[in-house]
């Protein structure tokens, strides 16, 4: 079982420029290449024309293939192809399940390796300019995401709402209600909060509001997934917000 | 004013192969760059020859250049040069105060752009094979600066440390004595700690252990700055630990 490796390696958020180099490097490598819904089709170019390629992927309300017979595909990949890539959306350690599909190629003995990715957490955010932290705001910021094991919002949620955090939460567009419930509950309904759709893509969304008008603003600038959310006063910063503040401030004069 | 752009570009967390294509495509089209400490050298043979080149590091501990200072030499560089970039370790948003640049430079009409980066709190957990999230496990991550501009350790800290969210602490070495005791005043004095020095570089060290032990760990292996900290049950899943977990049941059999 020597030389036998699997490589788990980030794509980036969306748009395929925003994965690295090292991950272009390592496609060019492969022997074969299994990659999730999410990631972007012009990746797969870089491979070489006899790689094996094969669609993993899982969609949202979608018949999906099972994650045990992902595993299993991936050491049957890796038991015929000398080096073979997990591509993933994002970081691929960034929810996706990706520990668990390294855990179970381990157990045949073939090596593995890590490659990180932008995770859509922080580059969608820093695409829109909206900072994850800033100094006098907060001290840093949370990703979690909306759709655990147990299919409930995260108990956690409740607790990092009540810190100065900026939070992010990914997988949690159909949860946006119950998120909504958690912060009012807490009287925090007036934070500002964004949702991004389709984030780096050409018809890239995104709804502002605060907590309070969030659901309004989401059916007003018409939203779907895939999508993430932040939260938290960082929001503020974001260009649309601050302009309209400066204009506000001129018309007063 | 018109067609004067400052583009926030994110370095990734050390190895240049760890930048995005589109921040490399954006380094060769620069007419000048700022660039900080923590950015590896080779980045700036993308640049093109005659590119400005100006160094505005701070390095822990040594006499740097004040924050406004370096805000003031941004607008005059963007101010004669058309396309300037400003060149950050990991990504342009995780702290290193991406924004408070961005909002000084737009006073002055200059219109932004940002590219985000791999964060070294994601990148470098994941090049170690620490999986920052996994089911069953955790909900989520936080990333929390250690270094809080009342230069105390932020309050947040000890709400995080009550989740199941894996920390990770960026620029909180020196801060570690302290961060040992918060948790160990919560009961949380074996949770598994790890510390991961000159992450993504050949001279890469980690000291693995539990809150109660990491500090002789780190004297063991001899550790200093730069370094992350990361704290959470996802530690244990390192593969090292997991490798001495099998040799210890097969030499018990």
């Amino acid at each position: 079982m020597k030389n036998r490796k699997l490589t788990l390696v980030g794509a980036g958020p969306g748009d395929p420029s925003l994965i690295t180099l090292k991950a272009v490097e390592a496609l060019k490598q492969a022997d074969a290449i299994l990659y999730d819904a999410l990631v972007h089709p012009d990746l797969l170019n870089y491979a070489k024309e006899d790689a094996l390629k094969i669609f993993v992927g899982k969609r949202a309300g979608e018949h999906s293939m099972k994650q045990e017979a992902i595993n299993q595909l991936i050491v049957e990949t890796a038991l015929t192809h000398a080096n073979v890539i997990r591509l993933k959306g994002g970081d691929p350690f960034i929810f996706g399940r990706g520990y668990e599909e390294l855990e179970y190629v381990r157990r045949f003995g073939i090596s593995t390796e890590v490659i990180p990715g932008v995770s859509s957490s922080t580059g969608l955010t820093a695409l829109q300019q909206i900072p994850l932290t800033t100094r006098g705001i907060n001290d840093g910021f949370w990703v979690i995401t909306g759709s655990t094991s147990e299919e409930k919002l995260s108990e956690d949620l409740k607790i990092a709402a009540q810190t100065n955090a900026t939070i992010v939460i990914l997988m949690g567009y159909k949860k946006l209600a119950q998120i909504v419930t958690a912060y009012q509950q807490i009287g925090k309904g007036n934070i500002p909060i964004a949702v991004i759709q389709n984030g780096s893509f050409e018809d890239e969304r995104i709804a502002i509001g605060t907590i309070n008008t969030i659901e309004e603003d989401i059916i007003k600038n018409k939203l779907g997934t895939p999508a993430i959310i932040v939260v938290g006063e960082v929001v503020k910063l974001h260009p649309s917000l601050i302009k309209k503040v400066v204009e506000e401030n001129i018309s007063h004069q």
